[in-house]
């Protein structure tokens, strides 16, 4: 450790995305099979012609989750979904979970079995298997490793890289609830700390609160565009909030791009939340985060057959990359699309 | 969290094998490429005749590695090697890499440096691709979660429940010098709190240091048994000593075993900081852990094969399960074989 005596860099220095360049740049790619390593939701290996993909993704208490309000069991289901959300990215299926989990002594066999009860839950509804585990004890806290293996046709395989100028951009689903639901828990975590005998007055939030705490992943759509043969010219998940998403696509497509304020899809509850806590319902949609839903584009060829998908909403259009990237407003003024990324510690 | 109130069972109850039983048992196996789940060293999943092998570890500060004297680089290759080992313990080579990273903001981009250097070290040593990562804050301390995906082709998979009456059990390299490095930088700690002043006195058992700090995984070996055309009929690899791997190998293939303490392979340096901690080699063989060595059985036609081959040792063989599992010391007594587990927390 003489080295930090010398040089001490802060890792808030960085940032997330200076600090993965940082890490990442020296990394070479030495096997045939390995198609994509370090870039994209998830790996992907070559077997013939059908690629396995691997994801991971680690959740902490204290960071990705509090105890306080998050009951075991949809922690444990939350934890498998948002990594099946990762293969759903890729325009694949997932099929294998592997759990990695440390416990400190404060859990209980009961309190381990609620946390595994929703992570099985999470494995029977998307029909994947759990195939490996280490359990391991921990000094304090609990921390969750999993790792999802899932798979796709080689043919349909999508990157966030393959975005074509003209290129209609879509959603699924709707967007910024999960954030409300976090803020309405964190709020009444404050009154509950301040008077441990009131009551949580969390009723009628149950859809934004279910987004929050029971997130869904969107193998369903998967399944349906290879149904009705349509292949995303590049695909991602919302998981930082939706205009973060966007850059990503742009940025590893050699794009920019237009989107629509009024097509973005917001729920009306998560409207009147938004509101309640004085919050810009579209900075919500924009940069709440955890929805989980999949942002991809096509090829306007395809617009025919992707207006009659439900669930599904073309909310702007790829742009070359001489362009800026914009957010039409409601009342018609283009102001550039703002993201705000994950900050370091 | 109410079940918590009407039962609650210490999970120090079930010991970690009873734990994994715990939780393990009500997981069905859905998909058909999912060839293997829990309860070997890695997944399997199929993909024609090449098999995908899977495996997780998680890795934690003041559970797994001691800070005090764990250099960053070393812990870096270690995380990697570790998991490296556990596809060999399929007789499969490692091919990718995903790396979960968890660090508190005591540590600097040097120090991250330092374990991403020792862990790519590992990478290019075992040729083996880093595809993907997540690096997130920590409250407090480090954690590591590493995920290896390997290959091996479908002839030549070695589970750990293929051993037959009669079979040669084999191992690879020598045992016991990790936990004696471990031992002797346990004590170097103990004088160093006592008095700061003091410098380590390290010099000379440079060898048992390295298996402990620095091991390697016998991907070497799983190549020259392809090579000879040695199908071992079971395999693992040695992270919990000997007599433990041992009995996973009789268990999962309902055997029993004779094994000659005469055999067991261990170095000269092994044996003299065993005596100076006054521990009998033997037992930090059968007990020790850390080696990452390979225990495998093979069936005696190929005995003129396997002697011809550098660093194995045949250290007894398999007998039927209504046999005990037995010792026979070098004296010539028979006695029971004793495993020591890992007890949780």
């Amino acid at each position: 450790m003489s080295k930090d005596k010398i040089s001490r860099t802060e890792i808030s220095e960085l940032g997330e995305f200076g600090l993965i360049d940082h890490l990442t740049k020296n990394i070479k790619i030495r096997n045939k099979s390995t198609i994509k390593g370090i870039g994209d939701d998830a790996a992907v290996i070559k077997n013939k012609n059908l690629l396995t993909l691997v994801s991971n993704d680690l959740l902490l208490e204290g960071v990705h989750f509090d105890m306080v309000y998050t009951p075991l069991k949809h922690l444990g289901y939350k934890s498998a979904v948002v990594n099946f959300s990762d293969i759903a990215a890729m325009n694949g299926i997932p099929k294998q979970l592997i759990i990695g989990i440390s416990i400190s002594n404060r859990f209980s066999i009961e309190a381990l079995d609620e946390f595994y009860s929703g992570l099985l839950l999470a494995c029977e509804k998307y029909n994947v298997d759990l195939v490996g585990g280490d359990t391991t004890s921990s000094p304090s806290g609990l921390f969750i490793s999993i790792t999802v293996i899932g798979e796709v046709d080689e043919k349909n395989i999508a990157y966030r890289s393959g975005a074509k100028t003209n290129d209609l951009l879509c959603v699924t689903g709707d967007l910024g609830g999960a954030y409300m639901g976090l803020l309405l828990l964190e709020r009444e975590k404050e009154v509950f700390k301040s008077d441990p005998n009131m009551q949580p007055d969390l009723g009628g939030f149950d859809y934004v609160l279910k987004r929050q705490l029971k997130p869904e992943a969107r193998t369903d759509i998967v399944e349906i565009l290879r149904k009705q043969n349509i292949k995303p010219t590049s695909m991602i998940d919302i998981s930082d909030g939706l205009a973060s998403e966007i850059f990503h696509i742009c940025k590893n497509s050699k794009t920019s791009c237009s989107v629509y304020e009024d097509k973005i899809p917001i729920d009306s509850l998560t409207v009147s939340v938004a509101e309640d806590f004085k919050i810009d319902p579209t900075i919500a949609a924009l940069s709440g985060g955890e929805d989980y839903e999949l942002l991809f584009t096509i090829s306007q060829n395809d617009f025919e057959k992707i207006k009659e998908i439900e669930d599904i909403s073309i909310i702007g259009h790829i742009t070359d990359s001489s362009e800026s990237k914009n957010l039409i407003t409601r009342s018609g003024t283009v102001i550039p699309l703002e993201a705000q990324g994950w900050k370091a510690m």
